[in-house]
């Protein structure tokens, strides 16, 4: 399965250990760079507030499957942490859209590094994307 | 950039058309088969409650830009719609974990289709993964 670069974020955070834990916690303000071909894909994406950005982390490492976090000394699983290494590096955001500029989105609320290959776009929607946690299950 | 399956989706929905439009809107139970070579990453993941699930749409078209939705007859950019069709079909579903058994979860609230290859999973987070939306902005 070949994921295509459909665009490129323009980051702050130049390497490893520049950017936050989480994009919630950073307050810059990042650009997303569509490339031409895919632009007839941004039609009416100004009407959305919030955007589900995916992005590959080009700097992340596919081979660690257990890592610590920066919560505590415990080794957890990559797929019950949200540690960026993990065999498909796929990171994903909730970003704030403030301004639609042709093929370039100015957004805040992301911790992508300077360079990251854009993976995909989705309109964030509260009703199909968040949860009430810690139901009884 | 190469995605690898790192399992697959076993689900009552066999053919595009049998899901419903979102997993939340389904009542059914679907088991996410993990490969053995990443079975030590799901170490802890029974302490979640909710799991986001990244997959691959196996049955999407990726030549599609725009679209029709189920909700009006305009037509919209694929960033901005949750359409299964995409240049990177890389579908996103957050769930329920209702049992871990081995190599196996068992969850609720997925639309995948049988034998949807498996992306990752990252546990869900309402402080990292929910906003409020329509904030000024």
């Amino acid at each position: 399965m070949e994921i295509k670069s459909i665009g490129v974020i323009h980051s702050p955070y130049k390497e490893v250990g520049d950017a936050p834990r989480q994009g919630h916690l950073s307050e810059e303000t990042f650009e997303i760079e569509i490339y031409p071909d895919f632009l007839p894909g941004l039609k009416d994406i100004e009407n959305s507030s919030h955007l589900v950005i995916l992005y590959w982390g080009h700097q992340s490492r596919r081979d660690v499957l257990q890592t610590k976090t920066p919560f505590g000394p415990e080794v957890k699983g990559v797929f019950a942490c949200r540690s960026p290494n993990r065999p498909n590096p796929v990171a994903l955001c909730v970003v704030k859209l403030l301004k639609v500029e042709e093929n370039r989105l100015l957004v805040s609320g992301l911790d992508a590094l300077e360079g990251s290959p854009l993976v995909d776009i989705k309109p964030y929607s509260s009703q199909i994307d968040s949860v009430e946690e810690n139901q009884e299950s």
